[in-house]
């Protein structure tokens, strides 16, 4: 999407080789216009596909999931997250590990919300190593729902985390796709 | 707002004399048509004000605050929490203490993102007590912007949040007020 892609290299800050800021247009100050563009790729992408709802985890990832599901007019459902492991028969939990910020969480659920032959799309700002994506279609999966596909705003390629997520066989599509940082740059995939 | 309170009637669940549950339309479980009519019902009530830029804190805030930005056509905001205070003298931050959850949060926001002179609308999903939004509000005083609205989808009247805001000349717009919580249900202001 050549327009994010625009986006990205005006705005964005790359901070080392791994690690890109979108907290101008993304994560921290929300550009609304920006956030539609995503949408309309998202949606586009999966107009033959019959979607039941949108799942995301909390925090950056809502506004997107949340502009899907009201185009798609359907509900969205953001995943919670905890420090440990919640004593609680209502809930669905996976543990997920970021390695950006070297932490551990568990992800919760309530079952109510994640149900039988549900057809669940997953919305994220972005995709890097798939760990958060994981966790996500795991719930998917605990709950008996089928993940119909996972779209970030921006992947970082270089991560790896597209191949754990097909090999789940649940599609991916990026609006952004970044295989490198190069001279504090990032570099598309064509 | 007759359609939220009646929706709050069908969907919520009132667990104590204090405490409401929306998790099924809010909170966990978002509904983009309930979403939309309480941003319908904000957009009208600030229809004459002059608005910059909208403002929130994570999480729940984030659905009706993206919604209300995208209307009004400017860039949303959103404060992040954090358990400790941060050194950097890159961020505004505020200390906020929730009566609900026992808690104290530190509240940041990057100064980048609140500029001097802005007009600020401040969304978020409950007014209880007001200390979020009168952290919020000191967050808008110290980048020297306008808090010129505050906007809740659901007050409780009872606990006297709506004074601490207007005494800060800041005017309260609710789309659902709930003035107790009598055998169980909610009871709304006429």
């Amino acid at each position: 999407m050549k327009q994010l892609e625009k986006v990205i290299l005006e705005k964005g800050r790359v901070l080392n080789d791994e690690v890109l800021k979108v907290d101008s247009f993304i994560n921290h100050q929300v550009d609304p216009e920006v956030i539609e563009q995503i949408t309309d790729y998202f949606v586009e992408q999966f107009k033959d596909t019959k979607i039941d709802k949108v799942l995301t985890i909390e925090t950056s990832g809502l506004p997107i999931a949340y502009s899907v599901a009201l185009r798609l007019g359907v509900k969205m459902v953001f995943a919670k997250k905890s420090k440990s492991q919640i004593v609680d028969d209502n809930i669905y939990q996976e543990e997920v590990r970021s390695f950006t910020r070297g932490t551990v969480s568990n992800v919760t659920v309530a079952k109510n919300y994640i149900l039988k032959d549900e057809r669940i799309l997953i919305v994220d700002d972005f995709l890097a190593m798939g760990n958060a994506a994981i966790g996500l279609i795991n719930l998917c999966e605990k709950g008996g729902a089928k993940c119909v596909g996972f779209c970030a705003a921006i992947e970082k390629s270089f991560q790896g985390g597209r191949k754990l997520i097909e090999a789940k066989n649940v599609p991916v599509v990026s609006a952004a796709i970044i295989k490198s940082f190069t001279n504090g740059k990032p570099v598309f995939e064509e």
